[in-house]
Parts: C-alpha cells; sequence; structure tokens
C-alpha cells in the first residue's frame, strides 16, 4: 500500500500517520522529493482499510498494491483448486456442464428434463427452488417441494443436483443438495456467505450484476475465510447500457480470474444474455476462453416455462449444442494445447 | 402490454397466444397491418411477466405500457404519503434530516455524535451496528451492542434511531428501532423484503448500486403487497464509470419518483460521493430537486473512524451546513412556491 | 506517479528501467521493501504517459499521483476563470442562462424563441444549425442558413449566440459565433479541439456520454494548450443502465470540477433528462450545487420540434422557471454564502 | 411503430396526432381499451423520428417494432456482405486477421512488424498513422509519413492496409489506403462518416466506447445511405465499471449482430482487454463466436512502444498465437459445422 501526502500536510501530522501505520504491523518507508511525499508501506496490508486511511489528515491517495484477499488468491495458492462432487470434477482441466431448468416446476417437467440432460451429456442438474423474482406478483418457486423433487431427480439420473438459497433461514433445506448456488442478488449478502462458510459444500457464486472481479473475489474470501474452500465462481453477465441483451457477459473475466485465483470458473450464458439462440455461440466462446463450466438452462417445453422461458433451450437443441461444446472442449484440450 | 407477433408466426400461433393471454383475465386486440400484426391487452396485466411472454412461439417483442407495480403507483394513490414516528414526518413537504456515524464505535462516540447533530437540528439518528463490508477482514460492527447504544442514544436525545438490518435472522434486534434500513446490496433480497412487509414499521429501502428505479419500486412493493406501506425510498448513488466519485448521485431521481409514485424520497450524499467535501453541495442540490429527506454521515472524529472516515462530516461541518439546508429548504418552500 | 516493481524483476530490470524514466527530466527514488519495491518519480511528470511505463519490464504497476493537465488545473492557476462576451460573463459567481431551440428551423420559430427567453432573463441565446442525429434519415439541421438565422436574432435581442460546430471543415462559418459549442460526441475530436485552440472564441464543451471528468479535462486541455484558455465546461448527462431518463445528470460533477480547474461550469438539464417535467427540478439542483450556468431548450412549439421536443419547455414554462431560477440564484448567493 | 396515448388525452387531440402520423406516408389504426388506447403505425417508418412522435400532445409512450436502419438491415438483405480487398476476404466464413502495431513508429519498426505478421499468416497490416489520444502530450501519430511507410510495407510485404482517419480534412492522404478505419470516438463523428460513405473504399467502422450496438448500425448506415456499402462492424470493448480491464469485450455482439445485420464483424482483443495476456484468449472466444475477422496489435518491442505497449504482443507471441487461432478456425468450419 502506497500513501501520498498532501502538499501542506506538517512534518507532525505526517509522524502521527506514519505511527498509525505501524500500528497495523507494517513497516513505513518515507519517500520525500521535491514536490511530493510518499509513505511505502511493507508487510501484510489485508487488515488495513484504504477508505481508514483516507480519512486520516495529510493523506492525498492511498492506492493498493497487494490484493486484499488471501484465501482466493493464486499468488498463495498456485494450483488450481479442483472440487469433487459425487465422482465429478469442477475446475484443474475438464468442462463441467451444469444444465436444467431454470424453475422447478412440477414433477413431470423436472424429471424428463433431468433424464434429457443427462443424455445430452450434462454432470450436474440445476434447477432452481427459490427464485428471486423482481415482481411479487411472479412465481416464486415451489421451495422444500423444489428441492424434494430435485432429490428424486439425482435419484432417478444419477446427477449430483445444484440449487440457489435465497436466504440464510432456508439452509438446512439444503442438506442434502450437492451445491449451493448464491445468485448475483446475494453475491453481497455477507452474513448467508459466512455462513455457508461454515458449510463443508461447495458453493456456485455468482458474481453480482455490477460487482468487480474484485468485489467478486472479496465474497469468496468471506466464505473461504470460514473455512470453506469450495468455491465456484459463475460469470453471469454484468449490467450495462446495452439494452439488446439482458446483461453483457464478460469473457474476459475467465482468464483474468485465472490468473488472480485458484479457483474453478463457470460461465452461465442464458442469464447473461437471455436469447436461447446467443446461448450456443456463447458457449463455445467460454469454452475457448478456458472456462471450467458452463451452467445452461434447459426446459422441455420453453414457451409454457414459469420464468426465463426466452432463455431456455429445448432438450434437443440443448443436445446438438452439446455435441458442439463438447468437441470443441476436446479439440482446446488435445488440438491447442499440444 | 402490447405484444408484437412475428412475420412468419401462422394464424394457429396467433390464435393460441391470444387464448393464453386470455388466461390472465384481459382483453386482446389484435391489430393487423401490411408488415406487422399487434396484440394490445386491455386491464390488469400487472401479474402477467412479459418474459413469460417472450418466449412464447410467433412473439417478436413485447412492451409493458403500464408500470408492474400497483401499492407503490401514484396512479392508484395520488396523495403523498406521509409517515410519522416519534413526533416527526417524512414526506409531505417538510425535510427530515438523518444523521450520525457510519458505525456505531463506542459509548463515547455515539453519545457526542447523537448531541451533536440533534444540536444541529437534525430529526433522526442513524448508526451502522451491522456493517455490510467489501471484506471479511474489515469491522463488521457491534451488532446487538451496537442497537443497544443507539436505544441509549435516542433516551438522551429524543431522536428517533434508523438503522441497517443485514439479514433476517436478527430482526427481534430490530424490535425497539424506530426506522429499518435495507441497504443497497440487500434491496432484491426478496425474503427479508417480505419479512418486512409482515412488520408495522418503517422502512428505509435503498436503491441498489445498479438497480433502476423500476426495481427499486418493486422492491417497493415487495413490502408493501404483505401489509406495510410504510417504505421511505433512497437514492444513494448508482455505479457508473467514473472514478472520481464512490458512486454517481441520481438526483434526478427524486422528481422522477415523485411523479410515480407516492411515497417519501430520501437523498443520501455521503454514500453517493464519498467525499466530505462534496456533502454540503450535494444537500442543497436534492433540497432544490425536492427531496423529501436526506441521510448524512457525521462523526465526532472522521480521521479515527472505524468505517468511511473520508466521507463523514465533523460536527462542526454538520451544524454549518444543516445552517445552509434548513435556510434552502425555507426557501424552497416560501419562496419559490409562493 | 509511483511505479510498482514485479517481484521476479531482475536487479539489472530496475536500473533500465529508472534510466528510462529519469530521460524524462524526472528524479526516482527505489524503496526497497520486504515484499516489494517501488519507484517514486519527482518532477513535471505530464509528459510521460502511464501506460508505456506499463509496458517496460517488470512494471507491476503505475500510479499517477498528479493529475495529467496543466493549464486547466486550479492548482497552477487557482482564480476563477471569467469569460465575457458582449458584456455577458460566464464564471466567477453570476449564472449565466443559455436559452433556445434544439434546432433552428424557420426565421419565424427562432426570432420568437428568442425575443421569449429574453424577455425572460436568458444572457444567451442557443440553437442548432448542424445537428449530430443518431440517423441519416433524420434532420441534420439547416447548417449556414441556420448560423444566419441566429446572427439575425442577435441583431433583434442583443443576446450573444451560441451554437454547435460537427466538423472542422465548417469552422468559416463559426467567424461570427459568439461561442462554438462542442457537442458531447466531438469531445474526443481532437483535430477539432486544437483548431478551436488557434481561435479566440470561447469554447463550450460538451462532457461525453461516457467520459470521465478527467478526460473532459484533457480536453480542455487540448484547446487550452493551442492558446485559447476560453474553455466553459458542460455537464449533460452520462450513460448508466437507467432507462427513465435519457442519461444520467451528473450534479456531482459541479463541485468536484470546481475543486480540481478554474474552468467555468454549465448545466445541460435538457439533454440529460430528455424530459421537459425534469428540466425545471434539476436546474434548481444545479444553481444550489453551484453551477456557473444552465443551458436549457425552449421552443415555442414543442410538439412541432423538428428535434428534442419531449425535452423543451414552452416560452411560458420556461418564463416561470426562470423565476424561481434567478430567486434562488440570488438566495444562494446573498442567503447562503453570507 | 407504436404509439401509446395518455388516458386524459381529448378526442381532437388523437385525431391530429393520427392524421399528423398519416403525414408520413404510414397507415395509422386506433386501437381502444378498457383503460388505454395505442396507434399501431403500419409502413415504413424509418422516417419518423421516435422523439418527435413523443412530443406531441397527448403521446404517453412510441415504441420501434421496426429497425431503423435499412441498408445494413439483414432483413432486407439475407445475403452475408463479403468485402475483397487485394485478393484477401472479409466476412463469409473465413477469418481475416489484422495485425500491426498501435502506431507507425519507424521504418525499422513497421517494416520488421509487418514481415513478423505475414510470416505468422496476417491477412492485414494496420498501423497508426492518425493517433486519437487522451493527452495534448502523448504522441499523436507521423500522421502523412505514417501513412507512406504502410504504403512501403503493403509493396514489401503484399498485405493489404489498415489504418485510421482522425478528421475530414486528411482524407486526400487516405487515397491509396486498402481500408479506412474510423475510431470509436468518431463512431458518430456523422459528417465524417457520410464523408466516407461517397468514397469506394471499405471501412472498419468501430463501435464507441458506450455506443448501443443499435447505434453503431445506425451509424453504419450513415455511410451506406451515401452509396458506400463496404463497411466492416467493429467491437473493440464497451466502457463499464470494471477497472482489472481497459474495457469489457462484447462478445455476444457477434452472434447479434449476425442476426441483424449482413455485415462482416471484427473483434479488436488488444484494444478492449489492454492486457496482452488477454488477447490470445479472448481472440479464440471471439473465433468460436463466430467473428468474421481479428484485430491485433503487434509490436517488436513493445517495452519500447510509443503507444499501448502493454496490450502488444511480441511478433513470436503473436506467431504463438496464430497457430492456435488458424487450427481453432480450421475445427470451428469443419469440425463444429459438418
Amino acid at each position: 500500500m502506497i500513501v501520498v501526502i498532501k502538499n501542506q500536510a506538517t512534518e507532525e501530522q505526517v509522524s502521527e500517520l506514519m505511527e498509525w501505520l505501524r500500528g497495523f504491523n507494517v513497516k513505513t518507508n518515507l519517500v520525500t522529493g521535491v514536490h511530493s511525499r510518499i509513505i511505502g508501506l511493507i508487510g501484510d496490508t489485508t487488515s488495513i482499510d484504504a477508505d481508514a486511511v483516507m480519512a486520516r489528515e495529510g493523506v492525498e491517495a492511498v492506492k493498493r498494491v497487494q490484493e486484499p484477499y488471501k484465501n482466493a488468491n493464486r499468488r498463495f495458492h498456485p494450483e488450481d483448486t479442483v472440487i469433487e462432487v459425487r465422482g465429478r470434477r469442477i475446475g484443474g482441466g475438464s468442462l463441467a456442464v451444469i444444465a436444467g431448468p431454470c424453475s422447478v416446476e412440477t414433477e413431470d417437467q423436472l424429471m424428463r428434463t433431468a433424464a434429457a440432460v443427462k443424455n445430452a451429456g450434462a454432470d450436474f442438474l440445476r434447477g432452481g427452488a427459490f427464485k428471486p423474482r423482481t415482481s411479487p406478483y411472479a412465481f416464486q418457486g415451489l421451495g422444500k417441494e423444489g428441492i424434494d423433487l430435485l432429490i428424486q431427480a439425482r435419484k432417478e439420473t444419477g446427477l449430483p443436483i445444484v440449487t440457489e438459497i435465497m436466504d440464510l433461514s432456508d439452509l438446512d433445506l439444503f442438506a442434502d443438495v450437492d451445491i449451493v448456488q448464491v445468485g448475483a442478488r446475494n453475491m453481497q449478502n455477507f452474513t448467508l456467505l459466512k455462513a455457508l462458510g461454515r458449510c463443508d459444500k461447495p458453493v456456485l457464486l455468482k458474481r453480482g450484476l455490477s460487482a468487480t472481479l474484485q468485489e467478486l473475489l472479496m465474497s469468496a474470501e468471506y466464505i473461504m475465510s470460514e473455512g470453506n474452500g469450495k468455491v465456484i465462481l459463475c460469470e453471469r453477465g454484468i449490467r450495462t447500457f446495452e439494452p439488446e441483451t439482458r446483461n453483457t457477459l464478460d469473457i474476459s473475466a475467465v482468464p483474468l480470474l485465472r490468473q488472480k485465483t485458484h479457483l474453478p470458473i463457470v460461465i452461465d450464458p442464458s442469464h447473461a444474455t437471455g436469447h436461447s439462440g446467443l446461448v450456443e455461440p456463447m458457449s463455445l466462446a467460454a469454452v475457448s476462453a478456458g472456462a471450467d463450466g458452463l451452467e445452461i438452462e434447459v426446459h422441455t417445453d420453453p414457451k409454457n416455462a414459469w420464468s426465463d422461458g426466452a432463455q431456455s433451450l429445448t432438450p434437443e437443441q440443448f443436445a446438438s449444442s452439446m455435441k458442439k461444446i463438447r468437441a470443441l472442449e476436446k479439440f482446446v484440450i488435445n488440438g491447442l494445447c499440444s
């Protein structure tokens, strides 16, 4: 961390500032130039709040050099984290495909979709039981019944299940869920993150609509700092001014996060684009950019889906896309990396 | 709601679509032109999910004409909502000033700040007991102890208290809080909103970092649809590309929300700008634009604040700004409106 | 400027880097810590391109401390710049109101509008002769004829005229224009800016749709570095995700720019909001925030305007708003500042 | 186009409005419901300005159904446009790679880079002679001398050349340039676009920093409506809140534009990301998403580049990436599409 001192700061203010900084167990180095003075901090600055430094008298600017996250930082954990769930792996080279309906609606809908995505080669089944909807008048999910149906679908297909938690008070209902998803709107629900950090269960953490990548990593850090290292990051589109897509899918997040963290990185092209016609090209783009996984919405009858029908693939479309996705996966691993 | 039909849609698809739409208890009007056909829906379309319509076969586009919120809608409630709390009013003409420290830190800090803001003319005392912090390594708030200190400060000053809830599981601790604040990160924590909708307590609902005004109103609708009509909206800056301010304060939200809703509208210039030097001009701007209230951070010793020191006013600065704010308030009411 | 060195950089790379940096006539100070090394640059770093430093071997990060603009910088020119045009002043305390139609359409329309805005107390007449329109099929402005009509309106009313230049090739046509406006889309048309820098004519420079305040100041610097110091900055809304307003008016730009620059700052509430109903409240907000001027669209017959009718005030609306604006201006100067 | 009428509009206003609309040679259909009335317009509405309609009395909202562009619209030109330049093709299936330095700096630098990119399999040589730089104190390009060097490099390598025009006044200097590039900052320099529309020369049109895809297509329409149909669209990153990348590369623009237009679509991963380490993964992602071309910055000595060194590949890096890019191109054409 570097602290730039105001031109008009007094000697006394600077000494006071340096003493205060040393209280955080770091060394301070004062560099005095003709027009400006700066203090360089040496040591672990993770626990120093840049805003708090900024508020001290005599401070012009604060620049953080070191990343404020530790557990999620590749610098300290050079090897990729690989998360194993019922024999499936996420991270470390292969491509995990999570597929299923936006919402769990009926037994018939879920069982048929689950069978279809399994046949097409999906590794995990997704389905929403608790649905965060903008309107209180929209379908809010089946709740516990939805989770029970997912568990039944796992029995029938063997696919591990992924479903979203909306509130800490529902945590008990997720005891038999394989991967707990935290949605974009809850990425900074810190109480929930901490509680999940005390579970021994993989967490699929979605990037908030307007969260920076560093904020995403800090949210992962919340979970990890409580002891749970099984965090999967998911980019699902960020909010921009462009109206044609629901969100703008930031595929550069894949190689960037790869440099900064050892955690697996999944792309959700369905929520990102909001158009079923864009799901396949964006899936292929994500695979080529090095994603560890994809989360794709599939519905047996999109036009009658209770939510997000416009972005759902039919089982046939999904099967057709999966052929290309798996072919590309093999090509990327064998063809490009040789 | 207007549904634009794809050129290539068949007669059968159009009939099916219209029948499905009439299932929502609305009338359908088909307009057939040379190049395009559209269906106009007549009736209450609040419960129709535009995305669901979009997913139907043969649909090119869906345009919502009517707002999807009812309880928050000025169209159905022309009169301003005025919320009374221990004799203070928010909404309906006067300016409510909520002031206090970002975080409750110590008894001494809070009592001195409370006395100072009262003397300067504040109407409410704010202070954070549960703090949503980006980093798990930053100060997370005093929790219950913080709320107890706020209650003590209310006893000493008579100022009603406003403090933020971060998780539903803490709701019991807020029984004796006057106004429950929902932070920007929780604006779409729908489980929390519904629970607050079942309380008889005013809720100060902050706009999310990248929430549209319609989404803010839909979140208010979540609270109101459960029976609690005492919602105060708060604009606190939105996330943009501009790095000089923490966020961009969208003051046009004040007159725009005024047209669309009867709920009171408060501006938080402290979080919006992140600079204490911008708090006064932005407060004055908000008053001139017609805001019903201001939420301002004040700290007895900003340079030693445990959070957000850079944007906090000292008691002296606050007192000086309050003179201008109150003078402007009077001028706006008397001078401009006469 | 501070240069953070990569952990793995060799001694040789660091020496080479420092030697290269000293080639810009600055002193270099190396600070060596346990985990990192940084170089502090002392002297005038305006001409050092941060991107070029970033590209050198061994560089981890580059942080600019000093602003990269000189002529526009208040640090070097503490006094407010006041621009005088035919006896009217912009900057330095009073409020300059620039009003008129979006486009010059006909002689009758312009003369009647000019007379009306003069009567209501405007200081300058605006009107577009060259119109930047998103569509090639929309009205593109009257061109030279429009400028001639503006000159005629100036004769009739005495109001100095402000109109937008779209391309350098038209510069000769602006010889008799009082203030040349550079639109948001041309804020980084650097060839045009340099040419205007060689004219002795005030330039009203509008902030680009997604330009940072620093980029706005750098564009002002382009004009000033060629010798023309008469630059007026104009905030007219930035592009965000919010669909209710055409743009989001960033009023905090007023006090922020005030700190950083001595140039006058004008607010355009008409283009910023796109709604005539928001023009008055946003004008009042801008005055309270300390703006040096307002640019407001007025049309004798908004419903028949050839462009931007939805955001234009009628002469009656403008006159009514001007009473409040002038009253507030007086109050701000006398009431608040005493 | 659909016009929603205000509840309180009078019969007379509605008649007047419909008559006015019919003046644009369209048919009007009035739909009267219980709560609202709408007018559907049938015919070519390209020339109707939605803002102008919005400004009419009695109008609540205007919704455009038909795209406001004709020449660029795939609806009217279903076949892909293929642009041929000296035997190379852009569009219609193959992948055109445009590579070279950000700025033309010296003869030696350009000739060596040109030879290197040719050897690595590039199809076109790029190089900036006129450089749009944020700071007036940064290197502004060699101008005419730079273009002469590019022409010399074309002689030596046979690669057609692509270079950016910054101002209409320089157009004569581009007579012997193969593809004229319009930079992001000039995407809405309409005078320049019209002039290029009167040339018989391919134009590479870059998306503005905060331009919507529709605005990009409208800018293409400016060129095409003057007679020049050889427009190549280029996505080069949009401005968002994310600070880790220079811009956010919107790869979904590729399949989306593919649906809407017949024009070729190129991706510039260098400017989009600002990091040389992200250029390869983003290039591969773009190819998989179906891009018609890539524009990549290559410099013989990035650490000494006069501009944009941080995002430039060395010739060796470029050659290595090109092997993967070409292999993927073949795989996408043969492997995925079979």
